[in-house]
C-alpha cells in the first residue's frame, strides 16, 4: 500500500478494537479511514497510507515519510515524540500537527476523588474487617468542610477544584499561572505550598512533570504537612519519591496515601509480575519499587496501576477529539487543537 | 447511689471514652454529669443518680424508675425502646424526651458516595491488578453526567442528593413527601420507582424499614433497572434480600452492588467470627448469609461491616446534640428534638 494510493483519508494506527469502533461510529460517512492496531513499524508500511496520520505514542515515525506527510494527529496528550520529529526534519514550515489537550482530565479528577474518599473512610480497613463483621478502628472522617490543596491547576486540577468544590471542601490551589474564574465560581483560594502545606488535611499532586517539579514532593517539602493528612498522586510519580512517602506514613505525618503513579513503574511492573527478585534491583530504582511493595501491605494506603484516565467517557472523549480534529483539517485545512512549536 | 443524691444534673449510660472526651469538652463548667460506659442493667445502679438520664438503645430503662425521672434522651436517631418504657408505664405527661435526629446523615451519604465511586471506577479490580500492575479489563465509568436514583428522600437521603448534585450527577428522587427546596437547589426530580428503575445508572436505597419497605428492593423490583446499574444500600438490610440482590448479580443484570447493610446481619457475624459453619443455618437467615458470602468474593461487589455512621464527625455532632438538647432543658425545661408521642 503506498501514498499514491489516495484512496484512505486518513490512517489511524494503534487504534485497539473498543477505540475504533466509537472512533466510526463519530466519523463522518464520507470521510474514509484506514484503521489498524498495529504500530506504524507493524504495520510494514513503507510508504503513509496517507497524507495524514494519527498514532498515539508507540509508534515511531520514519523519517523516510517525511516528504509525504501534511498533517500528524497524535491521540494523546503528550506531543514530544511529534515535535522532535518535526524538528529533526525541518517540516515546521510544511505540516500541521494536533493533539488531545484534556480528554481524560475528568477521569483522572474522579480518580483522585475516590483515592481521597477511600482514604478518608479506612476503605481497606472497612473490606477487611467485613471478613469478621467488625466495627474495632473504622471510625472515619467525612470530606465535606476539609481542606484540600490542589497542586498543579491545570487541565485535571481544574477538575479536581470543581469535584472538591461539589463536595462541601475548602479548596486550596497552587499554581504558576492563578486563573480568576476558578476563585469565583468555586471559591478557589491561590497559595504558595509552603503556607497550605501545615492546613491542608489532603494533598493532592496533580502538577506536570518538568525539571522543575521533579522530586518537589520530597522528604523535606512533604513533612510540613499537618500529621495525619493524605498524600494523592495522580499525576507524575517522579514528583513524590516513593521512598520519602514510605517514611513519613512510617513517621505517622502523612495519615494515608492514594497513588497512581510511581517514580519506578518499569522496575515495579517487572517486580510486580515476578520477572525479577527484589534481589536484582540493588540501586535507586530498586529500592524504590522496594518503598512500593511495602506501602502495599498497609491499611492506609491505596495503589492502582497509573489506570486513572481510563474510563469508558474518556475514550470516547478522546474519540470525538480526534475525529473533530480531523474534520476540521479536511475541511478547513487546520487543526482544532494544533501542536505549537 | 440514690435518686436523693442530687449532685448530678445527668447521667450518661454508654458513654464509650470517645464519646465521653467530646461530651465533656462541649459540656458548660457549671453542668455537672456522671459518665459511665455501662448500660443501667451493668451499672448496678439501683435508683437513677439524677432525674435526667441518657442512654444509646443497649439499657433497659427499668419500670421502677419511672416515679424518679424527669427526662430521658437516647443518643441515637432510633427512639422505639423509649417511647415503649414511656406508654408501659403511662407517663407521657409527666416526662420530657430526647433523640437525636440526624447526626450521621453526612457520614452516611458520603459512605454511599464511596460505595458507589468505588464500584463505577472497578475499585477492587484495580487494587487487585496493583499487584501485576495490569491494566486489562479496568476501564471504569466516570459519575459526572451519570443519572443517580435515591430512593427516600429523607435525612439521608437529601445528604446524598447534595452530594451527588455536587458531582455533576442527574439526581431523581422517591419519596412520599417531596420537598420543593430539594427540587429547586439540587435540581432534583422526583419520580417513581417504577419509572426511573429502567433509566438510573446508580440505585441508592436510603428509605427507612417500614412493614412497607420491608423486601421492597426484592427481585421482582430490582430486575427492571437498567442492565449494568449499580445497587448501594446504605439504610437497612431488611428492605433489598440478599438472595435477590446475588441473583440479579449473576444474571449481568446489576453491574455491582455496594452494600452497608445485610438482611442477616447476626447470621453474617457468626458465620464470619468462625462460630457457626454454613451447615448451622440450612433455614432463611442461613441462605441469606450465603449469598452474602458469595458476593463477598465477586469483584463488582463491594461489603462494608455495617459502618456508614461512623465518624469522627458524626461523632462530635452527636455530642453537641446531645449537650445542647440538656442544656436546653436545664435552662428552659424543654429539650430542642423531642420525641413526640
Amino acid at each position: 500500500m503506498a501514498f499514491e494510493n489516495r484512496s484512505f483519508d486518513a490512517v489511524f494506527y494503534e487504534a485497539f478494537e473498543e477505540e475504533e469502533k466509537v472512533l466510526r461510529e463519530f466519523l463522518p460517512q464520507d470521510v474514509n479511514c484506514l484503521f489498524t492496531w498495529k504500530t506504524i513499524q507493524e504495520s510494514g508500511h513503507e510508504l503513509p497510507p496517507s497524507p495524514i496520520i494519527s498514532t498515539r505514542t508507540q509508534s515511531e515515525f520514519p523519517d523516510a515519510w517525511s516528504p509525504h506527510l501534511k498533517a500528524i494527529m497524535t491521540r494523546s496528550t503528550g506531543y514530544d515524540h511529534v515535535s522532535s520529529y518535526i524538528i529533526r526534519n525541518g517540516m515546521r514550515d510544511r505540516i500541521s500537527c494536533a493533539y488531545l489537550p484534556d480528554y481524560a482530565a475528568r477521569a483522572v479528577a474522579e480518580q483522585a476523588m475516590l483515592l481521597w474518599t477511600a482514604l478518608s473512610r479506612k476503605m481497606k480497613k472497612q473490606m477487611k474487617s467485613f471478613e469478621s463483621f467488625n466495627r474495632d478502628g473504622l471510625t472515619g472522617g467525612e470530606v465535606f468542610g476539609k481542606t484540600i490543596l490542589v497542586a498543579g491547576v491545570g487541565r485535571i486540577g481544574s477538575k479536581i477544584v470543581e469535584i472538591a468544590s461539589g463536595l462541601g471542601m475548602k479548596v486550596l490551589g497552587f499554581d504558576i499561572k492563578p486563573q480568576k474564574v476558578l476563585e469565583e465560581k468555586f471559591f478557589l483560594k491561590y497559595v504558595s505550598l509552603e503556607d497550605a502545606l501545615p492546613t491542608a488535611d489532603i494533598v493532592v499532586c496533580a502538577l506536570p512533570l518538568t525539571s522543575g517539579t521533579e522530586g518537589l514532593f520530597n522528604y523535606a517539602l512533604l513533612s510540613k504537612v499537618k500529621k495525619g493528612a493524605f498524600f494523592i498522586n495522580i499525576a507524575r510519580g517522579e514528583i513524590s519519591p516513593s521512598i520519602d512517602i514510605l517514611k513519613l506514613l512510617d513517621e505517622s505525618r502523612l495519615g494515608g496515601a492514594g497513588l497512581d503513579v510511581y517514580d519506578c513503574e518499569r522496575e515495579l511492573a517487572l517486580y510486580l509480575r515476578g520477572g525479577r527478585s527484589a534481589g536484582d534491583f540493588p540501586d535507586g530504582p530498586g529500592k524504590r519499587a522496594e518503598a512500593v511493595l511495602k506501602m502495599m501491605e498497609r491499611d492506609d494506603v491505596v495503589l492502582f496501576p497509573h489506570n486513572a484516565f481510563n474510563t469508558v467517557e474518556s475514550v470516547r472523549r478522546k474519540c470525538c477529539q480526534a475525529v473533530e480534529n480531523l474534520s476540521c483539517f479536511l475541511n478547513e485545512g487546520r487543526f482544532l487543537t494544533p501542536v505549537e512549536f
